[in-house]
């Protein structure tokens, strides 16, 4: 069925402002931006009625998660980040099934989309299931089965399975290779992984510089300097480098993280709550450096919402440099949508554009959050007054996955009891 | 009519667990914790049955903020707060109309109660329209008119005239004295209104070290320590001293303003948007000072929602100092209901406990983001993955203001389009 969004707040490339209008999808693909007349429609045409109180926007892009660790949210909180893991997660993670983790990362895709999210970026294991659950759910995913020294072969295998197996699937999934970080992976075992990125044709993600920590071992351990290892291991000539975290990248260096291919992912939240840090986010805006959005698992943040991370994008910045002009609104917008996008290698999506695929969210203005917004401030007023609940719809390719407080791809009760079920198996 | 909450997760005193059980509110006061039998009550009560998938907080309280600023929200964005105030804010407040702070002040009324805040701390001008907007909404409110130096004698004298016609009134209003700050007030201004607030039993709300320039102002340009400036005004010995803001207090000099009467409103969302940094929380907290939470007003903070700032505070703390257990979610949900109540000169509300009003929130703990919820973790994921839109209802004294999305005292649509009356005339 076609999709008529008919009088909608439309935002122009750049989210510099907003323009009142309607949006035709037609086979999953915005076929015109601009006025559609009414008249020259066929019957089956699902039609929107926005009368000015709703703002269309491309679906947000989670750039990087664990969704399965929805399965851990809560059990273990406040903890210094090596206790965390080796006392809590760790041992915990060792539990799990192929069947927890696909109910695990169906509730944070029921999450996320209730929330606007139409795209995510996943490092675990079981990780055909995640693909599964991304499958019948509808939404889009990059994935990358979690590769650490120990057990290289028969993980590197398992992430070459994962591409043969689900690579290019209804063009809503892609596949990446994802080493775990260059604490986890030697620097023989990254050049492995890098060469063999290169010859699949596939990207990288990977955990980079995280932490103080990390930086540290990277420079004392490894006698290397954290950029230029990147070059050396051949990492950044992948299809697509995924760097998340990147809070320790060093602030005079940027720009030569600036190349089209290199995509850091930054992680607000989680960075704040696991005690990282700042990532040097106007720096790296400043110097060109590709930075896409994420929320980490939800051990780590709780909440799979991007409109979350946006506004906290945008504010914390601010603080940071004792600058009110630091981030803008129109930024985090082209993060969580353009720019992420990109990163995770789908192409055709991320703009409001004739052509573009149809991954949209629509958000509801007719809530006192939102009184006053007009053409020029809308985009302020989506980062700054918005929130996940003032999502009316979510759109992949023109589907509905969600619209008006309902799943229209999953049977949340079920999901909720199954994590239920699991989680009573991992923490009893 | 009375009310119980029949199954529902009830915070224990310090928030480290919650506990499942039934809550009866009789007259407006909380009658009884524990275990209701049903067949012990009359008829006229209203029941609503958590079956375990319900907590009950204290009401919010937000301890700062500027409500009727909903008009300005949007107008004026990424700015420095020098050129945002004086190009911006302060020409368009000077056309301001009593009747635009009613219609304001209601709008952010709605807006807060729908997430849980049941009180709030507000300084500004047209203070009769704020009242009346609180108490015709039914919320509590501590009110103060804001004061400064040019218009001394007739600000103070309508001051004065607040707390006559307004302090005390229905025990859910509150008035203080407003001296706006200390680069807007003369020491000897200062002075006085301490000495009046003295007098009249009332307690003080000004801004304090917001910014740095603030500070050097203080210390430069009065040649004063601005903490010892407290007390040599006599502010310190107000009945209740709320000190708005406090990102400059002198991180080592904290203990000095460890006083039972004397309150820091922190405000992170407003210091990070303006550019202003971040107060010392974990400090105050470690130091015995009583820290409460505020938003500011809507043009540096567009969002009223205190589980924005509860979980903004518990995170940025953490990525500021690198600490994950630095401010953890029991002492933010303290901050929020009990501290703030305290802060705001109100007794009696701010704690689950037999006795206490019942300004009360429910909290629906079936949605996606609190699957796996227990006694335990119950503080913790109320602040990392909760939202205003968790809340279900929103009770001053056992009266519903909110229930199911639904407004009980404020006709929504109607304040929408008189504050899109008002921002037309002020904006056009």
């Amino acid at each position: 069925m076609d999709l008529l969004l008919k009088d909608v707040w439309i935002p122009l490339p750049g989210y510099e402002r907003f323009e009142r209008g309607d949006l035709l999808i037609r086979g999953g693909v915005i076929s015109k931006v601009g006025e559609v007349d009414l008249s020259s429609l066929g019957g089956n045409v699902w039609k929107i009625y926005g009368r000015g109180k709703l703002a269309v926007i491309p679906g947000l892009v989670n750039a990087h998660s664990h969704v399965a660790m929805s399965l851990l949210r809560g059990v273990s909180e406040e903890l210094p980040l090596k206790r965390w893991l080796e006392e809590r997660i760790w041992p915990l993670e060792a539990k799990l099934e192929a069947e927890d983790v696909y109910w695990g990362s169906l509730l944070s895709i029921a999450e996320m989309i209730s929330g606007g999210v139409t795209c995510f970026a996943d490092m675990y294991f079981y990780m055909d299931q995640v693909a599964l659950a991304a499958k019948e759910s509808g939404v889009r995913a990059n994935l990358s089965r979690g590769l650490i020294e120990g057990f290289m072969d028969t993980r590197l295998e398992e992430g070459l399975r994962l591409i043969r197996a689900w690579d290019g699937h209804d063009g809503r999934i892609r596949v990446f290779l994802g080493p775990h970080a260059p604490y986890t992976c030697s620097p023989e075992f990254l050049r492995r992984i890098a060469e063999i990125a290169l010859e699949e044709g596939v990207g990288v993600h990977v955990h980079w510089l995280e932490t103080a920590w990390e930086r540290d071992y990277i420079e004392g351990s490894l006698g290397k300097d954290p950029i230029l290892l990147l070059g050396e291991l051949g990492l950044d000539r992948a299809k697509r480098l995924l760097l998340a975290h990147g809070v320790f990248l060093p602030r005079e260096r940027l720009s030569e993280m600036a190349r089209e291919n290199v995509f850091v992912v930054h992680n607000p939240s989680s960075n704040m709550k696991l005690g990282s840090g700042f990532a040097p986010v106007p720096e790296m805006i400043e110097a060109g450096v590709n930075v896409a959005l994420g929320t980490d698992g939800p051990a780590s943040n709780d909440r799979q919402d991007l409109f979350w991370e946006m506004r906290l994008c945008a504010l914390v910045h601010k603080g940071a440099k004792g600058d009110p002009t630091a981030v803008k609104a129109k930024d985090v917008l082209k993060m969580a949508t353009e720019v992420g996008s990109r990163a995770l290698g789908f192409e055709g999506i991320g703009r409001i554009e004739e052509g573009f695929e149809a991954d949209l969210v629509l958000v509801d203005l007719d809530r006192p959050n939102y009184v006053g917004f007009d053409e020029e401030n809308l985009s302020s007023m989506l980062v700054y007054a918005g929130s996940s609940s003032d999502v009316l719809a979510t759109f992949v390719r023109g589907v509905p996955l969600y619209y008006r407080g309902e799943f229209k791809t999953i049977d949340l009760e079920r999901v909720k009891f199954e994590v239920l079920r699991s989680r009573r198996r991992l923490l009893g």
